[in-house]
């Protein structure tokens, strides 16, 4: 029945992902090429899932919540091509695929990043044009489209990134380890799942339920991600696991202990499942992909 | 008279500038100075300068057009700091100091300018919520930002970048270095005007006037930068000229020759202050910016 529902959204999403790229023009070839082949290099689109799923939670139509889930992954996906650049992880494999910079180089790279944060930001804008007629699905939209900028930028993702960078090498504190994994993923996460909250004009209640939970779940991704990185198998994960270590990065089981680590992690999914289930069968597969998450080997 | 109108607007986005920047934690102040260390390097200001001056043109109180014009100058930073790396046009210097990339490390740079573009449409959004009782004046702030988001993408600046990579060492047919100019520097130029005016909610003649003004002065504005690259002085324009003939760059004079890039700068300037002579004295600061931009020595 999960399962059922996540590819029901994960075909959604994909489907149309492309369609709300900016028409680039002829002369522009080499970035149109760069930005959908990072676009349609896979993943588990946990973030527009989450934003569907939530808009359809607070009783909005998927269809019209589209445009932000599309935008959401554009901006992970600008992220993950920035993240592999050689001055940043200098990654060579991404999902089983040479990263964007060893296809098109490190200047078209950083620009179809750009290019996609822009076009991010392009599609949400352009959405809000079209509900100048009603004016309080115009400010839900404005509303979402608030919070996602909020979780991308100097306040969210971006800042987690730099003190990711920041904690090579260094002895980290868990308040630190805590701030990177905040910022770097659940920022944009809990983003996600408020933006669809909004797009549904969904009720205090379930706004409030809904951070919690994408808090929750999203510090526990990044630890599941910083275990992955200990005891995934490379070729499941289509990229080199034992990267963080080589990195002398700071992770969740570096300060904490693996143990530890499991722990802590069971304890945020067993928190998001808590919190999810006072909604009975609407809650469902909040729980689920929250147990999906902990559970996941890629 | 326009030079004490020109400091009058420079004074006042200086004086604002770092006031719209998300508060970032005291954990990332890495972030934040190599943000700030490239929003204060000085500079014309061109763009929020335009956007001021239109927004009041169409009877917008400068005040309120603020944040709009802070956010194009966070844009046109962001791309300097991305356009100086060594994978772009690995610049070491700008405005008379080291470029971001040389102080802060190619990975924070990046982040810097991803960090930046995100900003740009945080403040632009942010201030949307402000107008939610004002539906007249939300509307006006949600086709300035379209239009920011356009000349700044994938149909704008970023298209004109790669175009610029992809036009090194080539010879260039006219269409393509044309093509290169307009979405490069024109583009957004041309977004910071019409941008300006709807957040006056201009009338459509305003808004056609201003539009074609700002189109041939982008266009200008590149050919200027292009005779500037050739003839300019390393010292006074605080980087190094010469650089584009060093990377066989695609420029205006390499295609058409000097005395043809200087008869079509000439032309573009007469056209732009002919556009704006039948506002008279309205129209006098836009006709003066078109005469010192092409006349500009740096």
């Amino acid at each position: 029945m999960f399962n059922k529902e996540y590819e029901r959204y994960k075909e959604f999403i994909e489907s149309h992902l492309l369609d709300f790229l900016p028409e680039i023009d002829r002369q522009s070839e080499t970035l149109y090429e760069s930005i959908k082949y990072s676009l349609t290099s896979g993943g588990k689109r946990i973030r527009p899932i989450l934003l569907l799923a939530a808009s359809e939670f607070c009783g909005c139509d998927i269809n019209s919540s589209l445009p932000y889930a599309a935008a959401v992954e554009y901006i992970h996906t600008y992220s993950l091509i920035h993240d592999d650049l050689p001055c940043m992880d200098d990654d060579e494999m991404r999902r089983g695929r040479p990263t964007n910079h060893m296809v098109f180089g490190q200047n078209i790279s950083i620009l179809a990043g750009d290019g996609l944060l822009s076009a991010a930001f392009e599609i949400m804008i352009k959405d809000m044009l079209l509900y100048f007629d009603d004016p309080l699905k115009l400010k839900c939209r404005v509303r979402a489209s608030y919070e996602i900028a909020k979780g991308a930028g100097c306040r969210g993702m971006v800042a987690g990134q730099v003190a990711d960078i920041e904690s090579q090498g260094r002895k980290c504190a868990k308040e630190y380890i805590e701030y990177i994994h905040l910022n770097k993923t659940a920022a944009l996460i809990v983003s996600c799942i408020r933006a669809g909250a909004y797009l549904g004009c969904g009720d205090k209640d379930r706004l409030k339920a809904l951070t919690d939970y994408g808090e929750a779940i999203g510090l526990g991704f990044q630890i599941s991600d910083d275990l992955l990185d200990i005891y995934g198998d490379t070729e499941t994960m289509g990229k080199c696991s034992g990267q963080d270590d080589a990195r002398s990065k700071c992770t969740f089981p570096m300060v904490y202990g693996v143990e530890e680590s499991k722990h802590k992690l069971k304890s945020l999914t067993d928190k998001a499942t808590d919190i999810m289930e006072p909604f009975y069968d609407e809650g469902e597969f909040f729980t689920a992909v929250a147990k999906h998450l902990a559970l996941r080997n890629k």
